[in-house]
């Protein structure tokens, strides 16, 4: 039964007071994801416990079959547009968010050993912009890879932004973060992952390359891209591009890549 | 010689005043062009002619190649960052603008006309998104696309955020705009090009097309995508995704398309 809000400093919907300031100073153990597609997505996953949702009153019918869906203890808090928008500290057009508790990440060894015969991973190195994580967290779920690995420097897939961007997909693809990118690597190799670096100095050719059973795919930074010391221990793998031309968006590289990577698996080795 | 400005009413300047304003209404002949790399790539076309630069003093010293290669008839204005704001109604971080004319567009039939024997043009439907259309001219530079047709729904390449999206790429690809979808598809035909148009229910999947001597790749807006009159007319083209994940992002599926085109192309016939 939704919950209607009338002050916007009713104290039960604290978690969502001026969330564009909270979401620069983080908020531990809890996220919050926006919109009605990200919404759907969440609320069938097992891997995140809402704690509650805050509409608009005008978006309520619509999601009728998610609330309906939802365990009754969660509190669904509503309010008109005015109030939203007080409570959140700017106007939420979307007039849809949800507050979410995140677990600790697992260990990266604990996560690998939880893949399948046959995996693709993607691996990030020191990628701080949301919009390209999202994006790639999107690419990530639309070809299936089965797991993404963070350096320390990668910013926050659940950061609002990198979820909205992601459609969803940095809910739904299992993340973990690694010690270092060399860490990351290391642990890769250990689990028999054949660990490809995208990189325009890359030695072998994207079109031509063929998945091994387990590949992992690295990708670092538009500009200073991944370091020497990374891609001399791996397969290091190039897109060829027109003349002189800027190089990829690392969202539309991983694309580019997983796209190539899922359709070789999927057909018949030479 | 730079021109240096320090009233924000100078007349002569008039051009950059309130930028994002006139970035709405529109500028008819004329495009506002933003940033170092963008910059660069804007002084070494010959389809545009700069009319003139605004910068901030900051940054004269680390763009001296690039004036010194500028007809000295172009004005260079340049201001101290407060004044530079105050002309263009917002901190402009990057500190460098320009302003050139755009030369009306030919019709298709001439554009077409001048594509070499082997040739790959995208043809753009609906696509209202700035940076959807921006990411687009990217990824058709960087494999080498000849040429990117609109139809009138799609939205202006030269717009500021697109161009920068583009890293230049739309400054470097031609392009032009068709009376329509229709008129486009039947334009692509008469030129000999065989047209393929993306689409989750395409017949044929995308790794497995081999392109042909002039081959043009049709996408539309992610969403409602090309409109079945489209698809009924062409050959019609799907990216196979996992398990009823959300589609791909539309500049990350024309990055794909083209890097799958390009590089089947390079390689020798099966």
């Amino acid at each position: 039964m939704p919950i209607p809000v009338s002050d916007p400093d009713d104290p039960r919907i604290e978690a969502y007071r001026a969330v564009r300031e909270r979401d620069l100073a983080g908020r531990e153990h809890r996220f919050v994801a926006e919109g009605e597609v990200v919404l759907r997505v969440l609320s069938k996953q097992f891997r995140f416990r809402i704690e509650s949702l805050l509409l608009a009153e005008s978006r309520l019918e619509s999601l009728r079959d998610i609330l309906d869906g939802l365990s009754p203890e969660i509190p669904v808090y509503t309010a008109n547009r005015t109030v939203m928008d007080a409570i959140v500290g700017f106007p939420i057009h979307r007039g849809i968010l949800a507050v979410a508790h995140r677990a600790p990440l697992p260990p990266v060894e604990e996560l690998l050993a939880r893949m399948p015969e046959n995996a693709l991973v993607v691996g990030l190195v020191s990628l701080a912009n949301h919009d390209n994580v999202g994006g790639i967290f999107r690419n990530a779920a639309a070809f299936g890879a089965e797991a993404v690995l963070l350096d320390r420097e990668t910013c926050d897939p659940l950061y609002r932004k990198a979820i909205r961007v992601s459609v969803g997909g940095a809910l739904v693809v299992p993340y973990t973060r690694a010690a270092s990118a060399d860490a990351m690597v290391k642990a890769l190799q250990a689990a028999s992952f054949d660990v490809m670096a995208l990189s325009p100095s890359g030695k072998e050719i994207l079109s031509q390359v063929r998945p091994s059973r387990r590949t992992a795919l690295l990708l670092g930074a538009e500009g200073p891209g991944l370091p020497p010391a990374l891609l001399a221990q791996t397969r290091t793998v190039s897109i060829p591009m027109s003349g002189g031309f800027d190089s990829l968006n690392v969202a539309t590289t991983s694309g580019i890549a997983l796209h190539h990577l899922a359709s070789a698996a999927a057909r018949p080795a030479l």
